[in-house]
């Protein structure tokens, strides 16, 4: 693309290397930009150069976070003992959405892929287990995806912890809320008649 | 959105400010820069920064430019009788893209629309009737979008260029290539016939 203008042709080369956009999107972004006061380009700019630079990950959990230890690892309300494991931080806001989950978190930040090359050393699992040696954990929660990559990283987890004698538990997986059941498939239909669950729970749960 | 860092919620906000991106989008996007490398977040930041700060326009045609005067401004092979005239900076690169036009442009940075509350005043008129004032102009051709507020600036234009004696012409409307006869609408088939050409225009074009 010819924009006859090596600042527009650098920030359109910038801007499609995110995901999901492409030199179109990328040039009516630029252009947007463009038409907006110096302040705000400079501002947007600089939000994203601070990002990068001055982020900060919690030091027990691997959160994001704006001090050393996040919000979550030091509530005095939350149990302390109960640890969920989630990939990565978009995880922790989801389930902290719901507003259920009373424990702590620890972010992998991936789950094991040999396809793209990332295996148990790329993960923060070596931080997890000194948890178990050091501090009194009642129970950990394995939240990860339901996919192949994320039922082996369950499982390489839960080997891995056994030595600890920590019980392990893992997300409950079922029909979703709303799904009509003749549209579900069959291992997941074949699971929640397994691992039914007492009635009662349903209505403590509404 | 709670996102238990000041610095993320920031940079979500800025993104979100930009046309169709959404929080979720913009979450996205700003994770994906969270797993890049500190110098390809900073090179972002700071060609959103440059760009709006150090952007030229041509002196000439407004149109972006590294220099004071555009590249197709200064081009002895263009001829600088010939001025189209266009809404913004996407539509020179649409007409440069088709590689048919051989003069030069002028650009109105926007079209007449009294609901946003642009009128003439707020466009590059002045400095398309100086231009009149003082070249030899051979022909201006008006290549607006075909909207009630394109041929409302058209219109004006025509009026205002009247009195300089400088042929007008206007890009023709009719059926787009590949369209199935049909499905075109009403006004336009009618302009198509009103409009039709010489059948030796279009053995030439191909």
């Amino acid at each position: 693309m010819n924009l006859s203008s090596s600042l527009v042709e650098r920030a359109v080369e910038e801007f499609s290397r995110l995901p999901g956009i492409g030199k179109r999107t990328a040039l009516r972004l630029v252009l947007h930009l463009l038409n907006q006061e110096e302040s705000e380009a400079t501002s947007f700019g600089e939000a994203i150069i601070k990002l990068r630079k001055d982020i900060k990950y919690c030091e027990k959990c691997n959160n994001i976070s704006d001090l050393d230890i996040c919000e979550i690892c030091t509530d005095h309300n939350r149990d302390q003992t109960i640890i969920c494991v989630v990939e990565d931080i978009r995880d922790v806001m989801a389930i902290e959405h719901t507003q259920q989950y009373p424990g702590v978190y620890h972010v992998l930040g991936g789950i094991i892929n040999p396809m793209n090359g990332i295996g148990p050393g790329d993960l923060n699992i070596n931080s997890l287990l000194n948890k178990f040696a050091t501090d009194k954990i009642k129970e950990v929660i394995l939240a990860l995806s339901s996919s192949m990559e994320g039922d082996t990283t369950s499982f390489y987890l839960y080997k891995k912890i056994e030595q600890y004698q920590v019980p392990v538990t893992i997300i409950a997986r079922g029909i979703a809320v709303g799904d009509e059941l003749e549209f579900v498939d069959d291992v997941t239909l074949a699971r929640s008649i397994i691992n039914r669950t007492p009635y009662e729970s349903v209505l403590t749960t509404k």
